[in-house]
């Protein structure tokens, strides 16, 4: 009984999200369906993270079992075929151990968030980065950013819905960078909480207006409050970048 | 009687072309709705490049008259106003001298054509790059594109339904660079035929599969004949960049 690792690209603007649900399309099962069009099993597939509805992924990672063995080219080949014409993507996919796991086993995860910081609103990135039109200062965002990087209990930055079973995480890094009209935030650690970077980058965006200052953003995180922080960023400037193991 | 010029950025995937036609929505009428919604007036829409359909804009420059005159912000606001939601976003305008014509006045025109080129069909990209799974040498391609810069008979890369008066034009620059799995072509000159870059990213394609060689790009340039060349790239890879007056 093979275990199959893929890595996958999708644009999740149509999607209820990773996470198979009742009202609408998603990426899990858009995957399970090629699966078992291509193999004529049924499956589950499991993620290293269950991304929103909305949210993008340049390199999430899968993992699923089959009965019978594939080569590994014609599970990426074969599973791109039946997933066409969505905009979901099977980059690679090998053979992996019988006891990987792509969630449990995963010992890092990075996400960018992407702002366009322009006047005007987008038009080839629409649905694909937050339109902030009011200028942001790329700077004071970044070093605010630095106060939530290391090892703090994030309830400010958590959904009500988070179903971890601590609100405790270590941001190994939270950089913000410029370039030209566009701001990305790169967030990276072990694990999320649900909403917890869009949460960070609704709050960063108040620095970068100058409603806030950094010392607001270490109150809000000692407050352990989720109203005393800023609000919530839409979900489609978000991207799941890279998954370590 | 003022004249305004605007830069304009668009999505071409949904359009027959930047030009008004029959048989669906354009560019051009889109904003010239977007005037009339703004101003009462009914007005023509002058482009510097009559982009055709799938082809995408970074950086169009338009011109229209009103009888009554706007502020410059009101101008770029009020369209884009108006444009929602359609992916065509209005990123300057400004009053231009009476006599200023969009198209006529330019002296450059710039376009990006972009390839994407890995195994795995496009999932963000969709609709945005060329996809070209088999593995392409950009240097051969460089190599090649530069036996094409400079004055040329172009007929081998011309549409046939091309409509300028000459086949000789002066390619001022034609570069490809590659950047991770995605190969940009770079083309520049004053004015280009109807399918130019799209016939040479075609023919260069064929010298990145390793099918053809520089040698045969000057053959086919010397021929004059389109049958000659190589096909046209699909207008989805392609991005007007840039107008110099």
């Amino acid at each position: 009984m093979p275990r199959y690792r893929i890595i996958v690209e999708y644009n999740g603007l149509q999607y209820v999200g990773f996470q198979r649900q009742e009202n609408g399309p998603s990426i899990q099962a858009s995957l399970e369906r090629a699966v078992e069009a291509l193999s004529g099993e049924e499956v589950t597939v499991f993620a290293a993270g269950r991304t929103d509805a909305g949210v993008h992924a340049l390199a999430q990672v899968c993992h699923f079992d089959l009965k019978r063995p594939f080569l590994e080219d014609t599970i990426r080949d074969g599973l791109n075929y039946h997933l066409k014409p969505r905009p979901i993507s099977v980059l690679a996919a090998q053979e992996a151990a019988p006891e990987f796991h792509a969630r449990f086993d995963a010992i890092g995860r990075a996400y960018v968030y992407r702002i366009s910081n322009r006047r005007a609103k987008l038009a080839l990135d629409q649905g694909r980065c937050w339109h902030v039109p009011v200028p942001l200062d790329e700077k004071a965002m970044h070093e605010a950013a630095q106060r939530l990087v290391g090892e703090h209990d994030f309830t400010s930055f958590r959904a009500k819905e988070c179903q971890a079973d601590s609100p405790i995480k270590t941001m190994d890094r939270l950089e913000v960078v410029r370039l030209g009209e566009e701001i990305r935030v790169l967030a990276a650690a072990r694990s999320f909480l649900h909403h917890q970077v869009r949460n960070i980058v609704g709050t960063l965006r108040l620095v970068g207006e100058g409603k806030w200052t950094a010392g607001d953003v270490t109150r809000a995180l000692h407050a352990r409050d989720r109203k005393v922080a800023g609000p919530t960023a839409p979900p489609e400037g978000l991207y799941l970048t890279e998954v370590r193991y």
